[in-house]
């Protein structure tokens, strides 16, 4: 009998494509960090979640968002802050990809099904060194995690009264910063730290190391690690989402700066004004920490912060977002087809077609997807400006957590669509759109083509 | 001497791509109305027109967009509106269609080289019939424009006081709902037939008309004119730009209804809420007409219609934005993709992956544009919310001419953004795509493919 429904499950789950499982498994880490997050004895005294928030904590921390309807310092408790860790490290380095680690742990093999589930989390394209590759990202992620933990732990001594808040303060600062949750429990994001330029180089440093990409920080590795230097090739992927990265980073910065240049940064000296516009637009590559009340932008400078948030991070990495390569990829596609040419060419290398179409395809999605929840926002949340709405919008869909300031006064409507969209923002498009697709669906027929007028 | 220039001024002009001349036909149409509009023999007394508002309506007339800096009503006198009638014909039915027209006319034959352009200009996937679908055109336009004008000037006898005025009111009315235009020289658009149900219809039904793209008119006129109606196959494209056409006028009329049904269309009747719905619909379609001020709209009725604006109207019709088959293509892509379908099917037919890969660069072309022009309108005019910008923004990619009532505010920064949309809304996508791109490019080698990560 009850082996007879362990078949009925096992053969339920195997018609589920790699996509589905991944569905799945995000909503169980949802559900269970929801109960988590509930528990009594995490909160701090008197504090009452209700399931609401308690859901959307979790869909935030699991999809390391970082937007946040209740203060993470007035809610959870010390123990509170390392479950929280937990949960973010979790998200962050993707469920699939940590639960395949456990597994591993318990000493399963890992069968065929299982390692394409990874590479589909991953979007890693070839299966080889799969269990080697899931065993790198660990290492590389809680390296960069501890040594930063440590940095900021023995910095933070001068900010906070006792060592041991310096610690968890330190602790929470570079999980949250590694993996761009963006949670904090200052209270204030990083505003407390407006003035103070090595605590940001170190959050941006951190930040820029989890959303480049666990392939990118691989290769890196290897380079670093390698004797012969000249025979490591990086990759196509690597070169282009790094590059795609830093000319974000350095047009985000540009124009935050010209953009607000007679209105937030009118009063600030050179290198206030340099870091503000250099933090804030690493922070759109999806970290969500912010150095200022970013609502004190104007709205061109919101607008430009809004686009780099959807686009968000590179694939495979801690954050959400279209992702790098896709704009890149859509971008060069319109360049190279407005200069009449057959071909998508970068770095001496030409982009498969298929590529090409399924950018358009996620591109495309995400703007409805996005559009869609702006107009339903506006809808049930008439209390807000269209720039507050559309800003929290793009935040929650690119995962970043930037906010102008109304999460917390959303109603129960508002905090489901946000919700959604983290989800969705986090398993990607891809994902998203195979949840109602079957298992190899074939076209078995053909009909004529008929030429189109389009435009 | 002047032989060898003119030789050079040919050789220059044969360099040029069939999209790059219409660019400069429609170039020279702008300066010509320019003029035109400028001659104070035309204006009412007191009147002093500046340049660049000039520009802006000459620019709104041949792109036929109706967006208005000053009161056509008080600005214009009956030999103006009848010169802006004349530049609105222009622009609606094609300045290249119209100039072969005249060339025609002139007894000059026409050239190959002629006759691609004119092609280019209508989206024609044939050579066939050019000459025969011009003189087909321009008979089917001024057929519907005479039917409408003599409706309409009857009908307008009850509300104006001289049966001339209500003729010179007709003809415009006629003229500006058929070519979609949007002009209007009540001064309050059609606000004062908001109770009139049958001027609001006559003038759906032409704006229907002229929307709804050339080869469809030229197709039912086929239908209706053959005998034996079952061997008239109606093409592919026909069908869907009219089902999309359909679907979309449907589908705002619901929306625009449902998302202010308690607040606009709170205190209204059944049948008023749905002749504002359903003509405020229609009237996104492409003709900028309004039967009330859409500013009394809520954000998300307004969201929606920007978004039906951005849509517009059919490929070779008179109107502007991403064309409807362009939207339709994109759609059925994505919901083919997700559906696991390497094919994308419609009405028994594939659709080429050529036309699905130019529907992508126009969508995506023309959301980078006007995201563009909202940043920088937002920047030069502060003094306006998002959502008025972004619908002004959407109305003039969309050659749509609906207005939230800020246009006769704006600064001349922020007319010649809406002049650039009007413009390229109107020539199209691949037009100002193609401005840059020279003849003939092709490439001459290939480098590697390689497997890239998207999403
Ligand atoms: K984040
Ligand atoms: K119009």
């Amino acid at each position: 009998m009850f082996n007879n429904l362990k078949t009925k499950f096992n053969q339920y789950f195997d018609r589920l494509t790699p996509f589905q499982v991944i569905v799945l498994f995000y909503a169980s880490a949802v559900i269970v960090s929801t109960i988590l997050v509930s528990l009594p004895f995490l909160h701090k005294e008197g504090v009452d979640l209700s399931f609401i928030d308690a859901l959307f904590t979790a869909v935030s921390a699991v999809s390391v968002t970082g937007l946040t309807v209740v203060s993470t310092m007035d809610t959870f408790n010390t123990a509170g802050y390392f479950v929280l860790m937990f949960i973010l490290q979790f998200g962050g380095i993707g469920v699939m990809t940590l639960g395949t680690f456990i597994w591993l742990m318990l000493g399963k093999k890992i069968g065929l099904r299982r390692r394409q589930l990874i590479k589909t989390d991953q979007n890693r394209s070839t299966f080889a060194g799969m269990v080697k590759l899931i065993k790198q990202i660990l290492l590389i992620i809680l390296l960069i995690e501890l040594v930063g933990a440590i940095i900021l732990s023995i910095y933070f001594t001068q900010y906070f009264p006792t060592t041991g808040e310096a610690i968890v303060q330190g602790m929470f600062a570079s999980v949250s910063a590694t993996t761009n949750a963006g949670f904090d429990i200052t209270g204030v994001s990083l505003v407390i730290f407006e003035n103070d330029y090595f605590v940001q180089f170190i959050n941006m440093l951190l930040l820029t190391l989890g959303a480049i990409g666990f392939p990118v920080l691989i290769e890196i590795k290897d380079y670093l690690t390698h004797k012969q230097k000249n025979v490591i090739h990086f990759s196509l992927f690597a070169k282009l989402t790094s590059v795609t990265f830093g000319v974000l980073v350095v047009v985000g910065t540009v124009l935050i700066y010209l953009l607000d240049r007679n209105h937030f940064f009118a009063d600030k000296s050179w290198h206030e004004a340099f870091f503000f516009s250099l933090f804030q637009s690493v922070t759109t590559r999806n970290g969500g920490l912010a150095t200022m009340d970013v609502a004190e932008f104007s709205v061109p400078t919101l607008l430009v912060i809004c686009i780099l948030m959807f686009i968000g991070a590179s694939p495979s990495s801690v954050g959400g977002g279209i992702r790098t390569t896709t704009f890149a990829i859509s971008l060069l596609s319109v360049i190279s087809y407005a200069r009449g040419k057959s071909h998508v060419r970068v770095f001496r290398r030409e982009i498969d077609p298929d590529d090409i179409f399924r950018s358009f395809i996620v591109i495309n999605t995400a703007i409805a997807i996005t559009g869609i929840a702006v107009i339903l926002l506006n809808y049930f949340e008439p209390q807000f400006s269209l720039m507050q709405i559309l800003f929290e919008a793009c935040s929650a869909f690119g995962t970043t957590g930037l906010s102008m300031g109304i999460t917390p006064d959303l109603h129960t409507a508002g905090k489901i669509i946000i919700i959604t969209l983290m989800f969705i923002g986090r398993i990607g498009i891809f994902s998203f759109l195979f949840i109602i697709r079957g298992k190899g669906i074939k076209d078995k027929y053909h009909y004529p083509k008929e030429p189109m007028i389009i435009g």
